[in-house]
């Protein structure tokens, strides 16, 4: 064989062969897992795996591959390694000439050979000339036609010799290679082919988001015949249910077929059984593939007058919940250890645990696609207000409600609806980080959608209209909105999940708390046990009705008499509100944050709803107008909030700490359980003003001792979402017990980059590769990152047992928690409904960190 | 003396005794200059300091005080450290008593020893029993008028024993201690209270922003007598000119007076002339006095008999003109080096160099008080709107701008407008940056001023209202909103002035560029001799009248196609512009910035505004509302804006490179100067943004190049105004030539304080001490300081000739510029009108970090 050089030092590894087995990084997975289940005594096919790169001289291994008294017929398939595995063509039936074929009739006679002919130059044609399988299948289903049969196995030997021959005229109409006449430049034709077929298909491999540079290997392969004489065929099967995670296995397969025909002929494929005749040695080979791979396997297979060959083998792709009950039926089996099982789940995939989702079989109807901003999947009635939002759900109607952007005003609408659909907006847009927080599966900036509330439409991008309640879903974990409602599959808490999860608890490190301000949410973080709140936002006690009417009456006072008059209308709510709380977390921590948004986000937004207000609460218009005007901000986000707010007028924060206090002790006092509050500042940026809120806080502690005679403990911590508070962590750990990152806060202050303004460009910046990943949802390591290391660093020096955690988006992001590990923070706090995913994830973070620890050791 | 404890190692010192001297930190200013005057032979009458603590035994010290043949007569002064040296008790005439009185009587009679009497127990009941002196000028009055006489000189011994009596009475009266019968314990009695009313004065230093808590001195010196016979007398004098540091003795004395009657008495004081006896006895003092101070001096003087004696001397505290003659010429007369004259003006007192500003005598009605957004005075009618504005400046009228807060339309007003004056903002909002940038005095956030703009008033606190036509004045100095015209002081650029600055040049080791984005702005850079432009602002080039359209044409683009015609019509403008620029700057170094605000800046605001573009545009009202929409931001700050533009819509930025390199070329070619012009890419947070630009950059380069055979150099930076690229400036410097910080946006990111928003609560947290300064105004050493350092340091080190330079608005401030000179930054830049401060500035932080560095050697 001129064409190959021979170049010394090529890896060449055997599949079936003895000697080093191929190695996943270099000869690809395919290559591997066939090797390796060749080595465990699988019924493999002898072969070998050449690496990326020029050719190697392949002689020597040629002659390892015949077998006796039958002549050599080979495959040669791609096997790229790791995630851009999907697409590999392959050519089959190498080996057929002019000079073996009397070997080839002495098999098979004249009608196999003339179908062996055909299949090769199909085979071929596809593989190494690139033109397209159905165009082979046409010209079959044409001679199936004239011939007046219903299936190729009926075909004679003359009608597939001029098959054959309408296939060559097909490879030539194509401009492609025609086929070699001796089997050692088929050989050596499909060596060279199939890398250069795998490199032209480098812009599909990037449109998929894999890696369109990654390099190829080959597996040469001695073929057996799936349409040998006696019982042959080819088929697939899989050692356990995709779906549900079933131990049980199951296949199909075709008679007379070899390669992908059981998946895409034109026959129907059998279903593996009882009376197939290979079932047993199927059996046995999916036990073996299993302990192979040390995963549920899928297998291709073929049959050859009666013996079962495995050609092919991976990990079973499985869905996320079989995802979960494979892994932990596999811990439970003794193949794989506990932190192997934990590391097999993708903590995102726990989703589908804990929300609806839509059937993946399920057919869509997709009219408009935005941001999935809160997983699950909901059906319901289009409502176009808060409002209509709650009367449909006091009718016990689900509802999905549609609007351009949420606001606080539109929160008990969002409480009421059965799902959420935004037309602008970004990932941690309000309506994102509410619909997360209450587990209503959401959509936000769905830009292609055209919302007109005068008219009471929702418009498709295709032009079609949906009116108030029409039904449509949304898909929060896609991001997809559909016509009409989808069929969906319900979560379950239960079996392998709760194993799994105590898994996860007994390996992690870090304390797992969920953001939790409702006695809904508080049910969830429990439900998901969490360990604690690590951020309970005060001001989310104050939207509600009856409440926000207070809150206006505060904010609109002219003094600080009158505002402490409104605040004591506020003092019972919150401590009502507070107390439930700490009775519902029976002494587990709880972080109360101070009032952080600023005045004016409890303010109605334009001039009518003003007036009504300023009607409702009897001053005048002028009044409410300028109040509201002094109050309005260029940059709401950088301006007067979080303890800005509680220095200017520290009666409120005096009200809230009052509230937090008085709570704790009748709620302590009530459960006998000890409550030991936490009490959290927002927005610092000094030093000194951590200081001046401390002793204000400290100061109503020493009151509601001297009043109640006993009082709680309670520690207070800042929260550090300004880059500056990070940098200057060190000062301002000297005086406090604790430092919560609000990574949310700290993203859009060290990128200057709203949340809420950053939906609109983000997605081309990830288009264009500008960000890497979006830094609302990951937490950005280099420079976010770097800013928690600093401010880790310097508190911890000034205070060695400072407590340190996150308590932004990002604690429900499993690349963000191992950050957390690597970090050595104390607990991350996430979403209720993300508490799961963060027990997994920190369970990981730990094992992994572990691992490297000790490799590095 | 019973009441003065020996305490060994307390160091008394020396004045006019020989032996170590005062030493200012321990004994006072006041102790320490006199010490020197007497050392240097100046005629001090010889005395000892006491430094603060308890008081040691001092009869070894009070017998060195006797003069001979005169009874001994002594004055006890604090004297405070630092800068709390205003206010400070004393205690004269003590050593008169029962048995001292022969001696008294026989050298000053019997009226003379009367009128002692009557002086000693004023002095001991206002030094020791704190009580007012008017109580006992009353009493003067009364005994006055009562004999029937004008003046205390003429009343007899009788008189003035009985008005001791009254005295006395008075000290009674007030529960004041009495005055000791024997000399020795008036003296521990004085130097027992004056401590304690010290002390007691710690609020009223407070309050005056003094230290409260400074320890205080106290001096011991022999009186000399201005009531003794024969020419006797008190004054004041001083060597230089105050007002414009001419050098020329003036001085006032009172015959017959003591202390500071010749200040605060009943009777008017005489000028020092020829006439009065000790003339040249005075010019000696005063030349010896300036030689002991290196400064010109101020002296307080007695004369007894004919020998005058300096009872007191400092530096004089000269205008702000004043100050810089008079460190100019000590410095031409060699009394100080040009480092020390440099260092002698504060920069902050060139202000009134460079704009009108009121004259320090004139009467102020004040209205109303804000913020003093931008230095210099002016009055003129009150106008409402920019239209006003202009309009009043067609009639050559100077007019007085008064708005809630400014926006960008409002630039031609306040370009037109003599002051500016908004009801809202801060320091650095828009009306605050623009107004420094046209050096027209602006004050901000005058809140207690009411704006109806619907009825046209300005109504202030006092219930005064102000309509259009009304005269108003604006302080841009201290903040002030006066009523009418005041009488102002003009500008001066020459002389004293011209020589400092020359002499700064030679000294300083950091550029100093401006801030300029107009053809005026320009004019002011070059009067003031900035060295290049630091950052020119591409979008102020659009706001002007017939720019605008073309740049919303832009704006409400639907397509790449469509902006990209609007964008030619702004090309030919841009260029222009910029070559007018270039050849302006005639080589000097250029910095433009590419388009910076979020595009929404340049639609107007309002329905109505927008209706009216519409039919401008002929286009929809409903398409320049949806645009408008689509364009608006919850935080502007943090949305689309900076290079997010150019990357959003990369024909923006072409045009811009390609006006940028076409006006290069065109203005080298015209003057024969290299234009090298540096492309400053704003608001940078990712590397990848800037390779993305700088790709982009490079290819209208080579367009132009293409298109035009030739090409200029040119530089390509990046602005680091977010935290994240102060981080990642390691990775982002390997691309590009230069950083410029605008620590404006840093500043603002990392506090996460909006500039326009920190207006409403910075007075407050100013007061409360929570931030020590405003960081918008002098640098946030500690937060932003750090993220500079970090960011210059991992610049360097991945590219060690990268030039770093600040060009926000800290680029004029000292104690920032300090810190660039520490952080060994390459330059500097500001408003136009603050470049000469800057210039000083930095020549004093040459000066003082180079003495720095000698001290640490």
């Amino acid at each position: 064989m001129t064409l190959l050089s021979d170049i010394a030092g090529t890896e060449v590894a055997g599949i079936g062969l003895g000697g080093p087995l191929p190695d996943a990084d270099v000869h690809g997975e395919k290559a591997a897992w066939l090797g390796a289940a060749a080595a465990a005594g699988l019924p493999v096919p002898p072969g070998f795996a050449i690496p990326p790169g020029a050719v190697p001289a392949v002689d020597d291994w040629l002659a390892r591959l015949d077998a006796p008294g039958r002549p050599l017929l080979l495959s040669v398939r791609a096997s790229a390694p790791g995630a851009a595995r999907d697409f590999a063509p392959a050519v089959l039936n190498i080996g057929l000439d002019s000079e073996t074929r009397p070997a080839f009739e002495d098999w098979l006679g004249p009608r196999g050979v003339a179908d062996l002919a055909r299949r090769q130059l199909q085979s071929w044609g596809c593989g190494v000339g690139g033109i397209h399988a159905e165009e082979f299948e046409y010209a079959l289903f044409d001679a199936l036609k004239a011939a007046g049969k219903d299936d190729e196995t009926e075909l004679d030997a003359a009608e597939l010799e001029a098959l054959a021959e309408t296939f060559a005229a097909i490879i030539a109409d194509e401009d492609a290679p025609p086929l070699p006449a001796r089997w050692q430049d088929q050989l050596a034709g499909a060596l060279e082919a199939l890398p250069e077929r795998w490199h032209g298909a480098a812009r599909r491999r990037a449109a998929r988001g894999e890696d369109a540079e990654a390099p190829v290997a080959l597996i040469v392969q001695r073929m057996v015949l799936g349409v040998a004489p006696g019982l042959s065929g080819a088929g697939v099967a899989q050692t356990r249910n995709e779906a549900s995670g079933e131990r049980r296995l199951s296949g199909r397969w075709l008679p007379g077929a070899q390669g992908e025909e059981a998946l895409l002929g034109l026959r129907t494929p059998r279903l593996v059984d009882g009376e197939c005749g290979f079932a047993a040695a199927l059996e046995e080979a999916g036990a073996a593939a299993e302990a192979a791979l040390t995963d549920a396997a899928s297998l291709e297979f073929t049959v050859e007058d009666g013996t079962l060959w495995v050609l092919a083998l991976r990990p079973l792709r499985a869905s996320a919940r079989g995802t979960v009950r494979i892994a932990v039926d596999l811990a439970a089996e003794g193949v794989i250890p506990r932190d192997e099982a934990l590391l097999r789940v993708d903590p995102r995939l726990l989703d589908e645990h804990l929300h609806p989702t839509i059937d993946r079989n399920a057919p869509r109807d997709r009219i408009g696609r935005g941001l999935a901003a809160s997983p699950g999947a909901a059906s319901g009635q289009l409502v176009f207000s808060a409002e209509a939002a709650e009367a449909s759900a006091a009718r016990g109607i689900p509802s999905i409600l549609a609007r351009i952007e949420t606001s606080p005003e539109d929160i008990r609408g969002m409480h009421a609806a059965t799902g959420v659909v935004t037309v602008r907006g970004g990932m941690t847009s309000h309506a994102a980080v509410v619909a997360r927080g209450l587990g209503t599966p959401c959509v936000v900036g769905a830009s292609d959608l055209l919302l007109d509330l005068d008219a009471g439409v929702l418009k498709a991008g295709d032009g079609r209209r949906f009116e108030a309640g029409n039904v449509i879903t949304v898909d929060g974990g896609n991001g997809d909105v559909l016509a009409g409602r989808v069929e969906m599959v319900q979560p379950e808490l239960t079996g392998a999940f709760a194993t799994l999860m105590d898994w996860a608890d007994d390996a992690r490190r870090m304390g797992v708390r969920a953001n939790a301000d409702t006695p809904l949410d508080v049910d969830v973080a429990r439900q998901f046990r969490a360990e604690g709140i690590g951020l309970c936002r005060t001001e989310h006690m104050f939207f509600e009705a009856g409440r926000i009417a207070a809150m206006r009456e505060m904010i609109l006072a002219e003094s600080s008499a009158d505002r402490q008059a409104a605040l004591a209308k506020l003092l019972p709510v919150q401590r009502e509100d507070l107390r439930a709380l700490f009775r519902a977390m029976e002494g587990r921590p709880v972080m109360v944050r101070l009032l952080d948004p600023p005045l004016h986000e409890f303010l109605p937004h334009g001039q009518a709803e003003l007036a009504e207000l300023a009607r409702a609460m009897d001053i005048s218009i002028d009044t409410v107008l300028k109040r509201a005007e002094g109050l309005a901000e260029f940059n709401p986000m950088l301006g007067k909030r979080g303890c800005r707010i509680g220095i200017a007028y520290p009666e409120i924060y005096e009200m809230q700490a009052r509230a937090i206090f008085e709570a704790a002790c009748e709620a302590g006092a009530e459960t006998g359980d000890g409550v030991r509050p936490e009490i959290m500042i927002p927005l610092v940026s000094a030093k000194r003003e951590a200081e001046v809120l401390t002793a204000l806080i400290d100061r109503v502690a020493a009151e509601v001792r001297a009043e109640r005679g006993r009082m709680v403990e309670y520690d207070v911590g800042v929260m550090i979402e300004t880059p500056r508070a990070a940098l200057r962590a060190g000062d301002i750990a000297r005086g406090i017990s604790f430092l919560s990152f609000g990574t949310n806060d700290l993203t859009q202050m060290a990128y200057g980059l709203s949340r809420d303004d950053a939906g609109r460009f983000m997605r081309d910046y990830l288009a264009l590769d500008v960000f890497d990943h979006d830094p609302f949802h990951t937490l950005d390591v280099d420079g976010v990152g770097e800013l928690l290391l600093i401010a880790a660093r310097r508190a911890r020096a000034e205070k060695p047992d400072i407590s340190l955690g996150i308590c932004g988006e990002h604690g429900g992001d499993p690349a963000s928690i191992l950050f957390c590990e690597r970090a050595g923070f104390d607990y991350i706090s996430c979403s209720p409904y993300r508490v799961p995913i963060a027990r997994l994830a920190a369970a990981q973070a730990t094992i992994v960190e572990a691992r490297r620890k000790e490799g590095a050791a």
